[in-house]
């Protein structure tokens, strides 16, 4: 399958922003950087996961960084090209094709243009089925694949190389990296095979989003409600399960800084009418929303805040006070949900004091 | 010349020690060490600046990190030809000789066992002609050679290669990947030829330094002044013209922290009989004295505290209250004290408000 057409580029930010979780990086400026590269290159590839040879080459990438830097400090647009290009000297061949680390927010669409740059196919998969903080977060690093060796570079025109066996240790490297080139960076890593990316990882999810992005701007263009038509749309693509509309109000506090390489905060909602209030706690994307006390989703599931009249997501680094917002939640896809994976991505990951329970069993008494 | 004998080891660390203005590392580790190196290896080869070939490739090494953290965290002794193998890669060639980066401290003798181990020789020079806490303070950076490629090794087994056009970010990204790290790892940086060493290197300072450790520890076994025997040292070396006694006192404060990859602080010491009081700021490196207030020596000469009986040297991080001291100066070699090395290891370099001035003309009425 050809992109050829902006409307399509729109509708895959559109949908990767939701599938972000608020994170990933506002997708604004990856939107505007893959528009000048269409005109410039013509059209981007996107390849089925079937169709990519068991022996080729893949290079995931995306940005690294706190999303609340990524909206100051412009790229100076090499970098992901100089970093795949120094991947390929390492490997000793060509990179046959790339994907998204991570399908969410800008990074679910940067790798589009550096394919396109390089006259190599983007493959309609990724490594997060969403958006999350951390490098070792990826499904690559759950099952066992080395994230070396890892490329980052800068606006400043500084590459890195990282080699090590710990992916962990890697996480830890990259990010002090990028914290100290400025607080983003651009990063090649987990380098694999067609084998082991059709093992691995997230099928289809480039295509899902540009379906979820369509579904949106289709309903709001024929005056339908574009929550349930996301909702029927993220079901349709067999990745993501459940859908459900967590809670509608306006934004009455955030607490946000960036710290350590991350955009770390909490945001409060006061529910419209007498629904309560919803607290949203997060790191670059969503981790747990609870309402009143009650959590009402967590990690590895999504938690998007979405403009309520416009469905458009709003990124963890866009909230604003007074901003009037659904709080949407999706359940992750399954290979995020079993319990080797969740003690990589559930909440105890991130430090919380409690097991994963999923969104659908959580609000069950509501869809009942 | 052949180091084959563990005294002249213990001289050179001895000797390192002094130059290192505090810093550099406690060479107790880097002599245990290479002692161990001699005894596999049977002996190092140390070769003169003007015997080695203009097109010879040569790569200066040596820690970075703070010395609080180094007498901690161990190495695992395959850092430096770890760092070293990967440069050769890089650079398409074997590398035909190391040098100390800085001649001050451990990191005046850690390269002999890396050479040991790789069958090649340490050329006499480095490129501080002292320790300076940061890595631009370096004379190939004052003199415009960069930096990289550059290698990083870590104790865990960890890899990093760091491309940049400018020093100043190589040194912003070797301390944030230290500090990943744990807070110390070995680097290769500066890679330059042997021509490019004749006219920029320090010349003779491996030797120099191996000349002032005996001449103290020949003191000391003959009942003379070590310190009077330090001082004919220094400046029979031709590289530092001017050694005097500072103070002479008690350590009566200390503060210190481990900040940034750096070890940051300020030791007091209150002098014997009515001779005041001397303060004293480091960064890794001594780097002011002051006596009741008034600057008696500042960077780049060298100020080191010696311990007042043995004249054995006491690093920035073995400083204790209570310990009796003698704090030694040394003029720095002429290539450091020149208006433009001055802008970047002068006081000013280092934050301070004033200009350099040479110890020996603050020193002038007391030398008078």
């Amino acid at each position: 399958m050809f992109i050829d057409d902006a409307a399509v580029l729109a509708d895959l930010a559109s949908g990767a922003a939701f599938l972000g979780s608020g994170g990933g990086g506002d997708p604004y400026y990856s939107l505007l950087l893959a528009e000048a590269a269409l005109a410039r290159c013509g059209r981007f590839e996107l390849v089925s996961l079937a169709d990519v040879a068991d022996d080729a080459l893949l290079a995931p990438c995306g940005w690294i960084g706190a999303p609340t830097v990524s909206v100051e400090k412009l790229p100076n647009g090499g970098e992901a090209v100089a970093g795949l290009r120094r991947l390929e000297e390492i490997m000793g061949k060509p990179i046959d094709a790339v994907l998204p680390i991570e399908i969410g927010g800008g990074n679910g669409l940067a790798p589009l243009i550096a394919a396109a740059e390089l006259g190599i196919p983007v493959v309609d998969c990724d490594g997060m089925g969403r958006a999350f903080p951390e490098s070792q977060m990826a499904i690559f690093n759950i099952r066992g694949i080395s994230a070396c060796p890892s490329v980052l570079t800068a606006a400043d025109g500084s590459l890195s190389v990282i080699e090590t066996e710990d992916n962990l240790t890697h996480e830890r490297i990259a990010r002090a990296l990028a914290v100290s080139l400025g607080g983003i960076a651009h990063m090649v890593e987990y380098p694999l095979t067609g084998a082991e990316a059709k093992a691995h990882a997230v099928p289809g999810s480039v295509s899902a989003a540009i379906a979820i992005g369509r579904a949106v701007r289709e309903a709001r263009a024929g005056g339908a409600d574009p929550f349930a038509a996301l909702g029927k749309a993220l079901v349709a693509t067999g990745l993501y399960p459940h859908c459900l509309t967590l809670f509608d109000g306006k934004i009455v506090d955030l607490e946000r800084e960036t710290r350590g390489g991350f955009s770390v905060g909490r945001v409060t909602i006061d529910g419209f009418g007498d629904s309560g209030r919803m607290e949203i706690e997060f790191q670059n994307e969503n981790l747990v929303a609870a309402r009143d006390g009650r959590i009402l989703a967590m990690v590895p599931d999504i938690v998007t805040v979405m403009d309520r009249d416009t469905a458009d997501t709003i990124t963890t680094e866009k909230l604003k006070y007074g901003q009037r917002v659904k709080v949407i939640a999706a359940a992750a896809p399954d290979i995020l949900r079993d319990a080797h994976a969740l003690s990589f991505v559930g909440p105890r990951a991130f430090g919380m004091g409690y097991d994963f329970a999923p969104v659908e069993e959580l609000n069950e008494t509501e869809t009942a």
